[in-house]
């Protein structure tokens, strides 16, 4: 590998935003509008984990990096269109520190763009000139099929006002809905780009290190940073009414008087929480001892991965990209900022 | 052809259902209910207009009926997810004779359904096994993208409030969002089905066509069938504010008293406008004579379209099926129910 990670993420973007169709000059100003909008996410940075991963693991399987790039950039396309669509789903307020697509144009238009991207990554794919291309074809059918049934899971929680989402229960949803894309897809699609069968152990250790991650990533979203700031947005999670593992344990492990007072602030509209209540929200599952409870469920999984994943990767080609890649996962698995 | 045509489109119909991954038996109650989510639109039934179309050309092209199926499902699949997205994008009140989608579960689930609906249509076309399936892959890329570009356009100039769509604006709009998937992209599948390269002429016929037949179902949405009762919804376009050629016809020449009051009447939120207010619109786009204006335009763009489209089929291998194509596009660009 001549290029410095950097480089080859910066190759990357260029590739998603080469993806993205440039209107012709005659063309109106709607339509360069249109391009716009499609090249506003992804503009906005990210830190395209998915991708170093699918160049990380390309490399670990003896591929050249460069034959990963377009896999890996139809992979953040993918990312940067699902959030498209899922900022319109929960009615996110922010991404990357700017007001999510919809809230800029509306809902109808923020749709009709993340449809628009997601055929400009089937066209990137369908693109690709190798022989592995139908298997990475099928690996993106795959990737997108679980997601969006986990995204079913996720929504349909919310939307029929289920309380009770147990552990089992919230990991099924958590496996499909993150943890495929986030880490199974990237370790096998570099594998396929190396025309390697990819090894049968990424799936499980995938799940578990995707699963801790997502964990974590839902305790981070209620605590406030080393700044005192929030991430995405303040809790957004309790404004959204998302059923996390965290809530699950909460609820198990709290007075019946607390419970039925955190259904109560929870279970209304997003335009009917204040801030106050979800401060409140927050104390009482904080109180319950659950962020220490999925802590350690976050840590087992990220052991159980971890030892999987380093079993599948003992022979890659590349010593120094498996261990990156390793270094990678277990920051992700076990980020605590 | 030994089955008849509604023989086929009933293979059709089982295809497209066979496309969308069923659940395990095993899996949770939600996870069939997202399934049957996916089935709800393609068992509404629907005329099938454009599978039929995707057959009939293949047979003139001398494929087999057979061979086509695949192209004709995935091409009603498109249909279909557009549709659960169109219609969340409208706020849509029915489709196809029920609530639409996103009035049953809501927006989000809605939205969610309708990117599951398309990756399996994706799913479908990389399965197939045959030498000319890149060449309908590239079809679908560029059909899907052409669709989203007009749905752009008709999504923003109701967003922006635009009010004079001149024709040839309405028309570079309605040729992306209709034209291309109703007439342009199942003339040329058919053809890439039978190994044959398209005619080029199918484009511009189809454009043609597709318009014509789109400006007399803007005509049909506002005119009460031969029962007095409305299409698919009463006047649906009117309270969507769509941008529609009737309207742009009716502002131009009508008096300015009146197209100030249209103006007021049409632009405000759905759920401000009453149905008398509605009634009192489409009095003041009749009084104007654009029916009139607009019926023959689009006779105009049928006759063009028809003529080339019947060149281009002059030498077909099926003399049978070609007429039965310039037949069918004829029943849809000339319409009046």
């Amino acid at each position: 590998m001549t290029l410095s990670h950097e480089a080859w993420e910066d190759r990357v973007r260029r590739a998603v935003l080469a993806a993205l169709e440039a209107p012709a000059a005659d063309d109106d100003a709607e339509l360069h509008r249109f391009a716009e909008l499609q090249r506003d996410y992804p503009q906005r940075g990210g830190k395209a984990i998915r991708a170093r991963l699918v160049l990380l693991s390309a490399e670990a399987h003896g591929a050249e990096v460069e034959q990963a790039v377009p896999a890996a950039a139809a992979l953040e396309l993918f990312q940067n269109w699902v959030l498209v669509h899922d900022d319109v789903e929960d009615d996110s307020e922010t991404r990357r520190g700017r007001p999510a697509l919809h809230r800029l144009v509306g809902a109808p238009l923020a749709i009709n763009v993340g449809d628009a991207m997601h055929v400009a990554m089937w066209r990137l794919l369908i693109g690709i000139q190798a022989p592995w291309r139908d298997e990475v074809l099928n690996e993106f059918v795959v990737t997108i099929a679980r997601t969006a049934c986990g995204q079913h899971l996720d929504l349909a929680w919310v939307s029929s006002g289920r309380f009770d989402v147990d552990e089992d229960s919230y990991l099924a949803m958590v496996e499909r809905k993150t943890a495929y894309y986030t880490v199974v897809a990237p370790l096998r699609l570099g594998a396929l780009v190396a025309g390697v069968a990819p090894d049968p152990r990424f799936e499980p250790a995938g799940l578990a290190l995707g699963a801790a991650f997502q964990i974590r990533d839902d305790v981070l979203n209620l605590l406030p940073d080393a700044t005192g700031a929030y991430g995405k947005e303040l809790a957004g999670d309790l404004f959204e009414g998302k059923r996390t593992l965290l809530l699950g344990h909460a609820v198990a492990h709290m007075p019946e008087r607390d419970a039925l007072r955190l259904r109560e602030l929870l279970f209304r509209p997003r335009d009917e929480k204040s801030h106050e209540e979800m401060h409140e929200a927050l104390e009482l599952i904080r109180r319950s001892g659950a962020i220490e409870r999925v802590q350690a469920v976050a840590e087992r999984k990220a052991r159980d991965g971890l030892t999987l994943l380093r079993e599948a990767l003992s022979a890659a080609k590349s010593a120094a990209a498996a261990e990156a890649i390793v270094e990678l996962v277990e920051t992700l698995a076990r980020r605590r900022a």
